[in-house]
């Protein structure tokens, strides 16, 4: 299936947290984020070159995990067009949503594991004062040297008990096609990446093995080189945060990547891609089998157990 | 105006030679590309991770420069439309051609500058031998060590007299939109940067100082990192290839630059953007004015009075 | 204990392999060094900076490991001196040998644990012809493409039941100073970093885990950034060597590393130490105990089992 | 002459500035370096990396350039050689001086140019606070985020009417021993290239052109690798520091640098030599000529005119 080109792109985040401040202490000061603004309940984030007003939405909560994901439309009128497919579909419709100073109203519904999307149209942009004005006025704001400093929101990955089933919500709700996934040979589908544009994905599903429901792998930033990443290790490491893998090469997708946890026990990623891009519009999704994936990552590294069982909220019986 | 989607992305690109052997010699051990074909007349050359036959034809010819510039459209509707809309258009019309190898009927038209622009839908995709077949399924072909090894074809520049109605032509044939652009104080546009994509630019035009006329600047293969092309600069230092300018970083696109001559005299550039793309589907152009552009490049470099008036082919009396 | 200056630096190492045409084949052609010279029984190697003929003398046998590890004098005084301490120890002098044809005559000794060293003053340093004269007449040849393309030796690792008495035969031997070890629980060194001169370290040694005698865990090749290890990752990985773990962060040391197998399984590393150097004239050694060392490398990363046993030769009952 | 072996390393370099303040505001947020402490009329400042209190002293002055120059002896016997070797010279004795916090009683002398040395033993080693501890306890303190972060002090360069008189100097006071050098057409030295230990250089001499005497060219800091040069490059962008030249990579001594001006007016640099060590005992000194030098950088830059011009202090008629 081609892409309908109806969404432009992920727009943002939310992740909930039951630690906010250290939350908030981490996203700022060791993996580089800005902060756009600040409420009772949330911070509005966003890295250097994100043009929106904001691309991570932290929020205090009594649990951790996503909050919802949000889409950008490619115009009014294909907004109308996406609500109208999903209205249309088995899918559960929660409604027009306006509570984001970052973007105008957006169309809420829920996967059939619990997450929460929304597609929205109209959005803030991000307007430097002077203080943030960059010297070159291409990027969205300056170029900050805290922290891992990623120049822009990437993707974020999300467990399912039913890959397949959340493949055809992806593909109904938001037009996105399949670049990669894992076949098992039990049948199912292990894990789904998909895209909405050029870029190789905006989001991962993987088999959910923890037990729980609606819950977050990880979300991820993309810094402009791979040395980034590895310069943000040796940040990850003096400021004390868990490095759960990394850094290495995904087989699938071949990404550079660096896997840690925040405070609260969201995983959060920064990754590289090189210059990779999904330019063919008739793209074959590349089918990767378990024989396969049992070689590991790219290198050789081994896929550490915690990757295949962490995601937040915890599961008690499980983590 | 926001682009059709009726284009996915540049295909490949014609480059004449007057030193055929010297020029194919250059592409495949020095630049590093790889070889899918050669005939009488042109070889078939493409970065190891293009996914069709071919992204660069190299043609015999008594000159050097463009010979075609080919855009692959996103669905055989997409390009019924294009050609549809170029056939309403006052730009001259040369028809279908076949003669490519590696791609199905091409429909061929004219820039007003005497550029050949053709756009296709079916294609011939790269099938790697034994002996090319990558280890991750997941790329085109093996990763080379060869040269500068670049990953896949980037963009190329254009020399017009009039940058504001190639800008026409690029809206009217292609759907492309613009997402940088220098304004000259004359009222003039000095240079403008499409895309029919996420890439920041396939393409760019900048006027003609030169006296030519459907003249090429450069053609450009992108690295996955900027340390690709540090050491891709040793290479061409080892092999007393012509560096005109860089490595350096461009104020306009923020790219990561190299420029090369190669053995008959056309401009070759490696290039790495980062993890920049545009998203945004109602992007704005950025708008250089002719004061931002005397400050040189993004850290001060000077632009070089060739690159003013260096281009393909030939024009005896400025270069 | 200081320093003795006595030695310039480490020289050449001795490798053997059972497997000498696909070794050959490796270290060229996928590791990245040049052939200086080859006869009935070695290949004589070098990176392209390295000044000497050789710095890997691969020898044809029926085991593998290391057949000798050589330094080079800082004086023909120097020598004199080292060659009296040496034969006033109690360590078995092996005498005067000319065999090599990089260099002039070396005096050989042995370790406790069966490990041959020699030293020499009179060297014979690498000549380029015209394919491989340098554009840069600073480097000792071209720079080369081909594989990994290591800058120059940089070290090794020999492994001894007892490193204490170890570190007194470099001591007294070499007057190498320790930079950096290990301090296990039981009272034992586990390993010792070794350097004759600002290198952080040009011969480490750990304890025998593998029941094995004289054996060779490791040689290592410097590179000149880490993005070249990581490059090279991808070209084992498509040449299909086996990459036993890495690319990571060494916490020991700090270096960057990736280790590989040759065809006839000797362990050899790609390192990048960065700007780090030992510059103090009165260094103390960093100690690090056991507890310490349970975190695994500097992100993390467990160290695997193999890199415990693996050593060459191989010793059946452990490996 | 091969080298005494009495100095082991650069130890600091006094930097005076009539813009105290805003020269330490650079040199800690912006150029990366840390402050250990403060007095009335200087800060005394190191990398991170830096084993020793400072490498750098900044004094408030009515002027710019260098104040004094710091090498650490191998041991107080070597100090002692030394003092007795300058004592024996025909070179102006300044004798002991202790008034440097840093370290403990330094012999001062000075070069025929104005340019103040000083060498010591006795040292005083940084000891990190708690908040700048290190997570790996081989470095001398936490690597830090901010600016360029360079990890030690590399080298500087002063400029002198007569080279060959300095290079006299450097061999009889220091044991420097010469890695590189330009042999002009007219029969003098260029510039001239020294080290007393396995670094390519720690100071470096070029002829002077504007007029001055005792006049700095640039203090220089190493980065660990070439791309924290080409970040720095951007956070030099955003900070509106004014960029010289670079980054580019030097013909001589190969080193990729980054040429700025702190807000005084002094030219500082980052660099990185990768693996490049000079290990050779008898390193013979590698003489450009004055037809190689016009070739410019190793990759074609042309030098700019204010290399040339442009040292500390100022020179009013050439500056």
């Amino acid at each position: 299936m081609s892409r309908s080109d109806d969404i432009a792109h992920l727009g943002h985040v939310e992740i909930l947290t039951d630690r906010f401040d250290e939350s908030l202490d981490f996203f700022t000061r060791v993996y580089g984020l800005k902060l756009s603004a600040k409420d009772k309940t949330s911070a509005y984030l966003r890295a250097w070159d994100d043009y929106e007003f904001h691309t991570l939405k932290l929020t205090r909560s009594d649990t951790t995990g996503v909050g919802h994901i949000a889409y950008r439309a490619a115009s009014p009128e294909a907004l109308n067009r996406r609500v109208a497919a999903i209205e249309a579909s088995d899918y559960k419709v929660l409604g027009w949503d306006d509570s984001d100073p970052g973007h105008g109203p957006a169309f809420r519904f829920e996967d059939p594991f619990g997450h929460v999307f929304e597609i929205y149209w109209e959005t803030r942009r991000y307007e430097p004062d002077d203080d943030d004005r960059p010297a070159l006025k291409n990027t969205a704001s300056r170029y900050q040297q805290n922290g891992g400093a990623p120049r822009r929101l990437d993707h974020l990955n999300l467990l399912a008990d039913d890959v397949t089933e959340f493949r055809r919500f992806m593909e109904t709700c938001l037009g996105s096609r399949v670049t990669e996934m894992i076949q098992l040979d039990n049948g199912r589908i292990g894990g789904c990446w998909f895209t909405v544009n050029n870029k190789t994905y905006d989001l991962a599903c993987t088999e959910e093995h923890g037990g729980g429901n609606g819950r977050l792998h990880h979300v991820t930033y993309a810094t402009d080189q791979r040395e980034d990443i590895l310069r943000a290790a040796d940040i990850f490491l003096e400021n004390g945060v868990h490095i759960e893998t990394g850094p290495h090469k995904h087989a699938i997708q071949g990404t550079f990547f660096l896997y840690v946890w925040e405070p609260a026990g969201n995983r959060v990623e920064l990754a590289n891609a090189g210059a990779r891009l999904i330019l063919a519009p008739d793209w074959d999704p590349v089918v990767w089998t378990e024989t396969e994936r049992k070689k590991g990552q790219a290198w050789g590294l081994k896929t550490i157990e915690s990757f295949h069982t962490h995601g937040t909220p915890p599961v008690a019986e499980k983590d």
